[in-house]
């Protein structure tokens, strides 16, 4: 047990009290939204274990695990986008944690794009298949270049 | 399969194409980031199945899966506190999708705060146990009274 965090006695301290508490799933892992400091945009959704989330309060630089590459994951350790931590914020029964961040490099979508959620689903009242409408025009850098050699994490 | 939805077939198909075909994990499951559509403010983090999605593609009003009760969850079945969706999106992979919702009710937090993210982490360079920093001072309604009789579904 990290000493940075407390154990979860009750439902009480978990919701209402000001000890750290946070619960991970079975395996291992809490998710973590992140949104852009300044505009409050939706950058991305991603998870951390134990370790990451404890660098990431120790270095105020976002550490993430890689469900793809199974390992720790310092944002931008590859294509040099890091994000800084301006402020974390923990969930009512702490099984979830909120990041806004400051990027660097103006991106923080594994395809380019500055958001990972650059496309929307139009509301319908049903029927066919839908189709997503795309939100941002164009991508901030090419995922070939920054990548290159690297595998995809996206799966299937 | 859904008529709404589209079978994961290739990386660039669920990455750059206009079809909606999104990821459910083991469970059935995909997370949900619900933001006030107006402040931009994070107000929870959530899941929902496959119904959940389609029945908030296709009403505009936010469905999710609960996972402590086991069964779909139109929000505010119980609470009254409603979330329509302004806009929804989708992530580069499909395995989440973001709401963006305007609230009934002014709140969307079982513990009674508007938004479920009311505790602040401080970032710290380590030692002991961290001290959390409410962000919201006074609850929006007191959960003993629109919960009456409901179990709370905070899991430790």
């Amino acid at each position: 047990m990290s000493k940075l965090f407390a154990p979860r006695r009750t439902v009480v301290q978990v919701e209402e009290s000001a000890e750290l508490a946070p619960k991970f799933d079975a395996g291992g892992l809490i998710p973590a939204v992140v949104t852009d400091h300044g505009s409050g945009e939706l950058l991305m959704h991603a998870y951390m274990n134990r370790e990451a989330l404890e660098l990431t309060i120790t270095t105020g630089e976002a550490h993430y695990f890689s469900r793809s590459r199974n390992k720790l994951w310092r944002k931008g350790e590859t294509s040099g986008l890091k994000q800084r931590v301006r402020e974390l914020l923990i969930d009512d029964d702490q099984d979830c944690v909120w990041l806004r961040v400051e990027l660097t490099g103006g991106a923080s979508c594994h395809v380019g794009y500055r958001s990972c959620f650059y496309r929307r689903v139009p509301l319908t009242s049903g029927g066919g298949p839908v189709e997503l409408e795309f939100t941002e025009s164009d991508k901030v850098f090419d995922p070939e270049q920054v990548y290159t050699g690297q595998e995809n994490p996206t799966r299937l």
